[in-house]
């Protein structure tokens, strides 16, 4: 992973941050570092994300899914951190010779239906992922999932793989029918766990070699240095942190590759959930490139000075031509490819933002294959926990979201919980 | 399309709006709406997008996607305001016995290469949309497919569905071949033309009845009045500006519907588009429920006050019972389905954002239908123009795309353009 964070000095761009200033952060960047290796040398609570490039045995989850070797289709049932790794590992990884992808992580009943009817359900394997085993949504569609499968006459405890911690209702499913188990590592929040079975049973099941991307993450885990200058990952962390202190409280994340939807999704989790907590935080934006530019990049570059983008791309990509064409005003295009059409607009992109005084930093990969995910995530995760550290907060707890949960509980009548009542004294001003 | 702003009152949220200050914002409500009406009847630039649920002709759609009824896939060819309102309409209809949806809105040759080899050819009708038949990344696409077709042996003039402005070189290849040809309406930019043939092809050729969106739109268009409080768009729009003047920045968009995906991403396009300019503008998050309650929530309950977020759903939703289960801790879920937890989760999180003092604004529509899909699209667009006329903005113009444009063009040897050098002279600071 290279980072460039030359368009984000305020010699280009307002808000930038001063050289100085970053020299100065610097030191913070060591000190937060010390406490990242400390926490990784004590295995502690969320640090140890850290270490399971390491940690993660490949094997072991090459043998669960042994038995779904071959499957036509996959389907992860899971939500949030236990859907979208897993989503952003096999897609970024995925050229279309390998099984389909389906995601069952919202409670939809349109989609669900839909497609459990559109499933061969024979050739499916289903990747059921939750820690707890109680998640609600996961465990209402795996109930779902599974009677489907039995109304099919297909036994789905041969299609089934599950990921899950020590005990729950899902490990005592596993250990009942004999499925293939996997363990959700201790000590890691979902959104830091893509390094893990948690993340990677759908690449394997694919396939793919699941050892190089654990090696991609190591080359970034194992390289973590004191200093934003020598290390890719906390230079971005450091300064998207710079940047938020000094306005932009957003940050765009615009991968130029469609495969990499995902992770664009994956990464607004980890920086959402992780950074967004006491009155502090920055929004990530999801956005792709080139598609984006021609909707978000207008706001990008002449709305309010309260964002920076942050542009990603593998730099090689597979050849597809531009047929020659002699229509006037488009023969520019013929002989060139794809991919260099792509290129060009990334850095005109980049260039446009920096025009307009837009802080942008650049993120690049050599390839989209296994090991450059593995950097990318691994990365991401590094940054965060960086971030993290400067802003002060506790990057590995989502305490925000449990209100909620007791809540949609409570209305289901799944036990007394007051913040289902709360629900009933809503402020009504409708306009009809 | 109902609007219910009470959660936005400075009584429940911060920031928050006095019910007095509505009060007084109405009285430019009734101005902007006559701006508005003054517009439509002058069929005015951009304006004129309000007249479109009467104007577009169905019976034009219907016949020139005759030839490519039963088609077992379509493939639309396009970015931006060019393929989003065509990926909104069609996959909010969609209940998966349709033609399979493909779209090409961007140039990543991975997955266009991809797309190319896994499409039916001969089974698939190639939607192509382009208003001056210039923009490159969809003529280079179109280029590359029209080839894909000649190696496949399939005659592509067959397949293919235009829709193109009255001149340029897509206009010119439809006369040449006689390919159905359909206007792209005048006076309305691609973000505001969902209801016209740019945005109802697709649907179209699934067969949908592209006359009930337009008549839902036409609902819409026909009640505008002069008072936010008799007009559930102008609540959404004049809310949505006044929350933005007490701070609230971002727009988080979260849908409770699988099928609603591409709505939050045409309506990200329509908001940063329309409004981001001349310093100011609102920038959307887009956001899916009850997804993102595992991954954007804590940030959205929990992080700095500086957004709000919109809560969309359809009233009505189609049934899929959860299975009963004698699991422990479990046993609540049985006997619900998932729409009642869909249901239960959408109120928890609202309830949860308001007992934060969060601003969130409700949105529903009666039913993800024809006509469910028109109001909605058509009450965000009045929404988006009225909060333009209140925040005096030139609503319908995008002129901060047009210099990466020419650089990219200058950068693949398209023309002299001085946007190309400046590419050149990049500041860097690589960490690797």
């Amino acid at each position: 992973m290279r980072v460039d964070i030359g368009n984000a000095l305020d010699s280009v761009a307002m808000p930038g941050v001063p050289r100085d200033a970053l020299d100065r952060l610097d030191e913070r960047v060591a000190d937060a570092h010390e406490r990242i290796e400390r926490g990784r040398a004590g295995d502690e609570f969320g640090y140890a994300a850290l270490n399971l490039p390491e940690r993660t045995d490949p094997d072991a989850i090459r043998a669960a899914v042994e038995p779904v070797a071959g499957a036509e289709a996959i389907l992860t049932v899971g939500i949030g951190g236990s859907a979208l790794g897993a989503a952003t590992v096999s897609t970024a990884l995925s050229d279309g010779s390998e099984p389909g992808l389906f995601t069952l992580d919202n409670v939809d009943p349109a989609e669900t239906v839909e497609l459990l009817e559109l499933l061969p359900l024979a050739d499916t394997a289903v990747n059921v992922v939750s820690k707890s085993g109680t998640t609600a949504e996961t465990l209402a569609n795996f109930l779902v999932v599974r009677e489907a499968f039995e109304r099919a006459g297909v036994d789905w405890t041969e299609r089934t793989v599950v990921t899950t911690g020590p005990d729950g209702p899902l490990r005592d499913l596993a250990d009942e029918h004999g499925l293939p188990a996997l363990d959700v590592p201790e000590g890691v929040p979902g959104r830091f766990a893509a390094l893990s079975a948690v993340g990677l049973v759908p690449a394997a099941i694919q396939g793919h070699d699941v050892g190089a991307i654990l090696a991609g993450g190591r080359e970034v885990t194992d390289a973590l240095s004191g200093s934003l200058f020598e290390t890719p990952a906390y230079a971005y962390g450091a300064v998207a942190y710079a940047l938020c202190r000094r306005g932009a409280g957003t940050v765009a994340m615009m991968p130029y590759a469609e495969r990499l939807e995902p992770f664009a999704e994956w990464f607004a989790q980890l920086w959402a959930e992780s950074l967004g907590k006491d009155g502090v935080g920055q929004t990530p934006a999801r956005a792709l490139g080139a598609t984006d530019q021609h909707s978000q990049l207008q706001l990008y570059r002449a709305g309010p000075r309260d964002k920076f983008v942050t542009l990603v791309r593998p730099s090689e990509r597979p050849s597809c031509p531009i047929p020659e064409t002699d229509v006037e005003g488009l023969s520019y295009l013929g002989g060139a490819g794809l991919g260099e059409l792509l290129a060009a607009e990334f850095e005109a992109t980049e260039a446009s933002l920096a025009a307009a005084d837009r802080p942008n930093v650049r993120v690049e990969i050599d390839r989209l294959d296994a090991r450059g995910i593995g950097r990318l995530l691994a990365g991401m995760e590094a940054a965060c926990i960086l971030a993290g550290e400067l802003s002060g907060v506790e990057t590995f707890t989502q305490p925000a979201v449990e209100w909620g949960k007791r809540a949609a509980r409570g209305l289901l009548g799944g036990g007394d919980f007051p913040e289902a009542e709360a629900v009933a004294e809503k402020t009504t001003l409708e306009v009809e």
